[in-house]
């Protein structure tokens, strides 16, 4: 029933085969306890997911060792399998989804400011680090996951080995990029020794670091090349998510998405869609130039499955993968498998999961969930959509002088329960699109531009996605606080409409 | 005689036609007096590069006001008008170029760490700012200037308003970015009127902060459109260079290119070429596509004729600025009309120029111009090639435990003088590719393989641009620092080689 005919061709990594190319990648959630195992809430989580018919869910990093930390997954040792193991059948049970597990290796860090960097690692620690990701996915084929993935990205020991600010002066030191790849090339190499060939390994790492003085796309593409020759069957790219840039907090251990390199781990509203997939196309492209037919998974503020297909039919990736967009909604590839992508709920990358993970509180969606639910609402049968009160929504806009536009309107009624609000927007004589959503009567616009009328329509939808009718228009004219040059004109005609706001705007 | 046509294709801006697309954009000198005044070094450094045959030089940053600061060029007044109406001149009779003026308002800075932000202006500031450009403007064309170039990049008054992080709360403010736009296009409008419908205006600003809560390419769009509905000119790129992530030295002004966002405005060698030319690409396919032809200049490690040649080709841009490769070699657009481009002295993008500026000294190329110069040496006639001692070159390859291959040889002889030393290497039975230039008989290859075989070869040349014989080969087989899988192989091809060093990377 769908359009998006390549977003739903299986594909197969090694011997798996992922119903579409559709990866919701590791999250931290935290809804785990302190002891590493997995719990109730855990499995709902997952099992959702599965729900929703993504071809490839990976699990949140799990620890292949036993430091201390706050609420984690471990697999440190084999008392750990049978959870794993019960999270793996509830996956598979739920949907048609594979599901993988992404394991961790991490340094410590304290209250202080403290961190421990690679540089003070002995010969020792490196080889409990090699044994930690080698044991960790033996166990993980053991407890059934379909692939393991090694967390190589972001903040954590992996990644600081890779890192262009690696310190060390020695053969896994930061001196010469062989030197930075020695020790997650052998991480590779045992694990694959551990798994065996017909098990599906993967890796995750930055296309870029992001931060000063780390590294770009360039040495992005050698280290790709890397794990691609040393067999890895997929590879997963993030950018930046490290400690180097992280605001430290008196009393608070270091959060490494705290910085520049936090936004580009986890592009915000601000940003393009698609803001890193330029690192997948450009590893891609990489790999297939030097004979590598391994596939890549692109990540990075990918919004709607118009977008996700594009970018396959682009050749910029093998797979696109979702993680806050899976969170605010994990019917997204179920939805756009039916043909339905306009009742997928989207995630407004406020960010507000985000920060619930750096305030170390139970990751959901905070934007977009009926408040104090652990998991998004699951679909429902009901086919009575929501209605506006008596005396209509009652929409109105009000512009100020810092030049955004307020909207309120008045909340909508229904039998099971109103979920949120669509917010549409036109520009002068163009189209009314999808600005964002809100789970609120009340949205703000700040990206209503000089010379231009705007013309704001919202809509309630409930659990099953019925919509409401459309609330009446309320009307904007922004006038400019400058006087124009003669002849100049600051109209914007319908294209621009339809990419005047972040969260419409098309891949670059 | 270059196969560069469309880079050596005319382009008319506004009435001013530009003999070829290479544009030496605007770089700190510290050559004139804290005075401000046009002094014989500065003539002398843009003489230079309008001997190399650039289609447009910009002059460094000119301040509109008086405030304090180091060694600046002003036109703050009318008494600052006949010095650079000398500077024209001298840039008119040297050769075919076109030469505009960028011209800057700053906010203070103190040693200690404190910084005045917009924030901090009141309205009466803000009228001075946009008399400061619209006068400065006018004395630029009065001056006999080509164009002007507005300065809206970096860290400066008229960027910190566009910046997402403008915290003013007011319609100048930070809350909509039609509030960010005011101030910026008020300057433009201005401008306009003082200098006529006719006079060449220019606009660089950044396509991406590259700091958190800063604005990505989705703002970057718009700003861009807004200042081609006004009418600017052209449209320059360049990327962060903020004071936000700025590292502060106890007692030393804040200097905005010492945090991540100062590597994106000068990225560095580990980076690859190109790394921010998909911000003008961006930026110039919403342009197009909102029905405005503004010609855009992409900037940022863009080394050779051929990657420029290619920009222009593919469509990312109408014209490539080069400022640390035309720094290295103010002859690159001559050499590339000549079709020679293997006579350009090629950047190595060690930001040795950057240090400089940091801290506070006359800005020169420090890698490859000759010592204790302040230009780039002249060509000469002389056709005599410099030659190795009777001994040969005695190239020599040490590979330490750190990966870096240590590569030393004899220095050569010429009778006018040796210029440098271009060092060459191939991977395995690839081919011989130029890896990086040095001044002294010596380098580290940080880029070196395990499992590969490095063959190096160096080259002297002179001034003229003679080369010397290749020297002999020194090999180097690199093994790998752990246990490959059965079936693995770390060979790189041929393509690899070509692309295994920063300094070699294709575009993305």
């Amino acid at each position: 029933m769908s359009d998006y005919s390549l977003l739903f061709a299986p594909l197969t990594l090694n011997h798996t085969t992922l119903p579409n190319r559709v990866v919701v990648t590791a999250m931290v959630t935290r809804l785990s306890g302190e002891d590493g195992f997995v719990n109730q809430a855990i499995l709902d989580r997952y099992a959702r997911f599965a729900r929703g018919e993504a071809g490839l869910i990976v699990v949140e990093a799990t620890a292949v060792h036993r430091a201390r930390s706050g609420p984690l997954l471990r697999l440190c040792d084999d008392g750990f399998i049978p959870g794993h193991r019960d999270l793996v059948e509830r996956v598979h049970a739920a949907g048609p989804s594979k599901v993988a597990l992404q394991i961790i290796h991490f340094l410590k860090i304290a209250r202080s400011g403290w961190r421990q960097t690679v540089d003070m690692l002995s010969e020792d620690e490196l080889g409990e680090v090699v044994r930690g990701y080698a044991q960790a996915a033996a166990r993980a084929r053991a407890a059934g996951y379909d692939a393991v993935e090694l967390h190589m990205a972001h903040a954590y020991t992996l990644s600081s080995f890779l890192s262009a600010r690696n310190r060390r002066r020695d053969r896994s030191g930061g001196r010469s990029l062989e030197a930075r790849l020695r020790l997650p090339s052998e991480v590779l190499a045992r694990v694959r020794e551990s798994v065996g060939a017909d098990f599906t390994v993967g890796v995750r790492f930055d296309g870029e670091e992001c931060i000063k003085g780390g590294y770009g796309l360039g040495d992005a593409r050698q280290i790709a090349l890397r794990f691609a020759q040393l067999g890895a069957d997929y590879i997963s790219l993030s950018a930046g998510g490290k400690f180097e840039d992280a605001i430290h907090k008196e009393g608070v251990p270091l959060y490494p998405y705290t910085g520049y390199s936090g936004d580009r781990a986890m592009p915000p509203d601000s940003y393009q869609d698609g803001a890193n997939v330029y690192l997948a196309e450009g590893i891609r492209a990489y790999l297939r130039a030097q004979g590598y037919a391994t596939p890549v998974v692109a990540t990075g503020k990918i919004a709607t499955p118009a977008q996700a297909d594009a970018i396959l039919r682009a050749g910029q990736a093998d797979l696109v993968g979702l993680a806050r967009a899976a969170l605010a909604d994990p019917d997204w590839p179920k939805k756009a498998r039916r043909g339905q992508p306009e009742r997928i709920v989207r995630c407004i990358y406020g960010n507000i999961c985000k920060n619930l993970d750096e305030n170390f509180q139970k990751v959901r969606c905070g934007s977009l969930w009926p408040r104090g639910t652990l998991n998004a609402p699951e679909l429902t049968d009901d086919d009575t959509p929501p209605a506006w009160p008596a005396a209509g929504a009652l929409l109105a806009a009000r512009l100020n002088e810092n030049g955004q536009v307020r909207l309120t309107w008045s909340p909508a009624l229904d039998g099971q329960g109103v979920y949120g609000y669509e917010i549409f927007r036109a520009i002068n004589n163009g189209p009314s699109v999808h600005l964002t959503s809100s789970l609120t009567p009340t949205h703000v616009d700040e990206y209503a531009l000089a010379g231009n009328r705007y013309r704001y329509r919202v809509r309630a939808y409930d659990f099953a996605g019925n919509r409401s009718p459309e609330s009446n228009a309320a009307e904007i004219t922004v006038t400019p606080g400058f006087a124009l040059p003669p002849g100049r004109s600051l109209a914007l005609d319908g294209a621009a409409a339809a990419s005047a706001q972040p969260g419409e705007r098309p891949n670059p």
